[in-house]
């Protein structure tokens, strides 16, 4: 269970790290969408492993193949799209030693727990590698989005370990945030993180830090009251996502320590439309977009990976020690930056397909 | 939409903070569970408003009855079980000059883009009142884990605007959490909240603050890889509730600034269980709960309604001047302990029925 | 589980036939409906008991309280309709021989081998009193249609024991469908019906038939693909009312009889549509409806509760004798009459809002 | 949409007639269940086109790739089963003159009426060829019935146009129903069916039939009141099937014509157990499975395409003649039967897998 997300369109991923291969079935994709498959693998070269020296260096060619729902003229058919990325890069050797041992704040422990089986090389689907489908899948919501919103989805590298970049007065470029393998579109910042990323790969150790990710032109009327609040399914992805700690929307944990009347974002006229002043609601306010950007920001924990010794037990519960060998990623902030973008595509497109069946007027349909 | 909660207990609430009711209908509870009612209403009333000078100053009976799904002793049938809550205090006058113009950082606006018409006495839906229901419904989520696993959650009030009380050494006991009208254990800090917020009240203000909450007796196996990860659905059902911000599982934003070698949590063997030293994971790994505590922190905000004079502009966008009148909350924190608490049982509760589903032997069912 | 229906259009609903009430709660119902509540009562006494001679004596007042989801002035917030329906006849003690012995061809037995648990007095959830929830929904469905779609929904006895009227060759009035209390709306078989049904009764048996349901003006393109074709979708909502036991859609087990070549519709032009010279399709082809008649047939089985001894099993699988005493429904169909238009609709109006999320063009959003 | 099925086992299906293949995702799958890849090959041949002079000559060889979901030594993971079958045979050419020309009862219009686009090759997802995925993913489910019920589906042909072959007094053998390439296991009746298939193949016709499905040993208490009753969701399942035009469970519409006196299942007691001495109710009562054989008949219609001339539109509307070339199935009856019996265990499983869920004792999970 739980390998299936959306209520309208719904994505179903499946594979291992270390099998043929991983995908994703789309099940509810809007027809006559022309399918931008140069963008799905962009989208996929923006989260491939190796793209740097600052990640892992596992080989993956990512060489996406569209199985279904694809017309011959590149249209989507309303039918389900289904997107398959053979492994091949699926040495297993390295992972021999960890079959015995838990890995500490890996899933070995929990999938033997939860399943009495896991398949041991690789991680299995606790892998990062799970996350390229989401990305595919994600791509056809930017897709979705663009067309029928104008909207669009850019996330950042916000910090790393203690390196904290300046919030900037308006969303950076993608040409920014890509000028840097770290992702993050302060240059002095970026190159601080580069160093803090390369001083952990050669003690072997890892680190974390805080992606911002800002959604524009979503319009208001998104979401829904209650339990599918926009923020709460937005949280929801994020936290889905491997080394995931935490998420914040518009003012976060920060938001606490100020007063309401501080805090409250006074409606003003601007133009045409009614806007706020501020955003401290970060776009969302009783679960609902209000037609401000969508802002929220995700923490993600250092890399469980270390190539230090460290004490752990093994499957009878009995001490011992592990190093593990091999490929490591110091940091996966610069990876995640798209992961994190299709899975806020994800929800959004979801909750604009939801909107529309419920609150576009009662009238006849035009057929 | 969105109005319903859970996979396998599955709630749908209704009801509007001025119209005649709220309730819950609860789909899946197991049969045969006695019914605790004089627990049900004690939760209610930990919810209620009214229960100090530290909140709103609403009056509401609450008084539970039960519709459907119980035996005449008191035992779930395994058929739905549907509760409703009277509204008893229905002044909507207070509320009149609210129509035209939108609170700021309120659901008005929003509710009127998405539905072109809101119920505009006391916020309809969008309403700390339809919280009730969760808390409710939490209540027969309790008494299911209590049961099934022995599992208990606590949640508790961590930090009032910039008031914050010492991370205790062990969970709380009910007792000191209850001892405090402001639901903090810790009697020096909760002092200085109560004074925060009587000061923040005197001025016609509001104030935030965190809510810590822990789960204990889980056990290892609850939750799943991938989208429905428990510390997932735990942000979402969190995102959720009104007035909510952030979240955090574990070592959370602060796990962050660690090295990987720091935040790992290594295996060790107590007695004749595998745990970890350390829990900056917040009992959950991969997705899956691993037997320790599941931690979490919660952020609320200020709430939106203040006595003070607020720039806003009406339907037509007309700038204009709001100052709400009569009763506020001046504090939402102590109310949301038992909110927390009741959503993190649905989340527990639904995924414990999900593990067993999918993960007990295969064996003959023996009936 | 299994107390839930429905996509995008959700309903939930609960109660016992002898417990406080039975109700509904509706999730997705779009927003500014008028809901037109003696629409609701009036379909509500169409399925009410005691409307004549030919079925069950029980009293039901069937008053129905909106508890939310609709303005000061009437209209849908888009918020959850809750519908409450106050059981009022709650005489259990004709049931008291009835909690030893299993009722054949009742759910008594398999309630126990499920839950280990009923409610014993009057069927508890197995029983018609639960419809009402479902007409009540809808009635709701129903407005929907009426409003988006301009459709109508129109069902009425085509047989009952080995009596079958002739098939109209255009659908009947409402007027000629109520005309008769057996809802047939030939005059000859009505009354030949009406005398068989009175048979029954005196002789303290019960009989059975067909009802054939049609939906006109639902329009071409609803439904989908594969699983969830409309026919699927209409063949579970019938089987799920009580005492059903098959389903035709279009030619149904008839037209197995048919070679390809006469069974086959031939699509025609008619003014400015594409239709088919004939409807054999039963107006949906490849699940989706082509904008012909949806035309379907519903078998229910004859009443179990007979006023004569019948042979059966205590809980302890003893033989005992059973004889039902009291009221007593010698023929279900021309009360399911409103129930199977009840279900028909809230598939309708289920697909109808799932077509327009996914199939309207990708047009910005125009608010 | 309408590509997901189940609630707890989910299978999401994809794939066109003449893409690259068709598959199927399985989640929720219980783990370390031993999957008999050879049992599914053998499923699959069972469907295949060209078993004999009956169907279709399409050639397909259905070679299941397994891309996900199993360990080294063959056990499920608890994680998503990807299954991939390539298609092989993609002659699109014969196709070519049914772009303009819309196919009687077949779903070229409608689909066009719904998307604006379809795949004109083959039929794309409206085809046969679709429901090898299904028999895929109704292997797995058959091994988890066996496995945890012990519990086995058995399925064959009763009628072929309007031979109607005896009803047998006791569940066929596979090896009888096998005998035949017509799946009728009564002899006389197979003969006779096979030359009235031959017949219509000479003449370019097509003839339909129904079939008969048992399910014996899944124990009492599967299914669930109300609207997931376990007839409702067999009723939905096999509605779901192309081709298919009516659903009977038990005594189906034959049974309108009993006497409620007559048409009740008496309890008695055989051995330990209490059974019924009819079984008219089909296995279910209330829409729970009461441990007698769950038995229902599905009718199909004969298929849509003939080699004879028909008369149609093209897609403007315009008045032409059509006549289809090349293969043709002139029954699908034979190849249906493997079908059937799939879908029938995927509603069985994921069924079993609700009840244990919420009805097994609430005992602490022994881990």
């Amino acid at each position: 269970m739980g390998n299936i997300h959306g209520h309208l369109l719904r994505i179903a991923t499946f594979g291992e790290s270390h099998g043929p291969g991983i995908g994703v079935v789309i099940d509810g994709c809007p027809p006559r969408l022309p399918l931008d498959l140069a963008f799905v693998r962009a989208e996929l070269a923006r989260r491939r492993p190796g793209q740097s020296d600052l990640t892992t260096q596992r080989k993956e060619a990512d060489e996406v193949e569209v199985l279904s729902g694809v017309s011959a003229d590149g249209l989507t058919l309303g039918t389900p799209l289904a997107l398959l990325i053979r492994n091949t890069d699926q040495r297993g050797s390295a992972y021999a030693e960890m079959r015995a041992a838990y890995r500490p704040s890996h899933a070995d422990f929990t999938y033997d727990a939860k399943y009495g089986i896991r398949a041991v090389e690789g991680g299995g689907r606790a892998s990062a590698r799970e996350t390229a489908a989401r990305v595919a899948a994600g791509a056809v919501a930017k897709l979705i989005l663009r067309r029928a919103l104008g909207a669009t989805v850019t996330a950042w590298v916000e910090s790393v370990h203690d390196i904290d970049a300046p919030r900037p007065s308006k969303v950076p470029t993608a040409a920014a945030i890509e000028a840097s393998p770290t992702r993050c579109p302060d240059k002095a910042a970026a190159a601080r993180m580069e160093a803090r990323i390369r001083e952990a790969r050669s003690r072997g150790d890892s680190v974390g830090g805080v992606i911002r990710c800002v959604i524009e032109g979503a319009g208001a009327g998104l979401g829904s009251p209650v339990f599918d609040r926009l923020e709460a399914d937005l949280a929801k992805a994020m936290l889905s996502l491997p080394a995931t700690k935490g998420f914040e929307i518009g003012s976060g944990f920060a938001g606490t320590r100020l007063m309401g009347s501080e805090h409250n974002d006074a409606f003003v006229r601007k133009g045409a439309r009614i806007r706020t002043a501020t955003n401290r609601s970060g776009g969302i306010q009783g679960g609902i977009s209000n037609g401000e950007p969508i802002e929220f920001r995700v923490a993600f924990k250092p890399t469980a990976t270390v190539l230090l010794e460290q004490a752990t037990v093994d499957r009878a519960g009995k001490p011992t020690k592990l190093t593990a060998r091999g490929r490591h990623d110091p940091c996966v902030l610069p990876r995640a930056v798209p992961i994190v973008e299709a899975m806020a595509a994800l929800v959004l497109a979801d909750h604009w397909l939801r909107d529309r069946a419920q609150n576009l007027p009662l009238a006849r349909r035009a057929r």
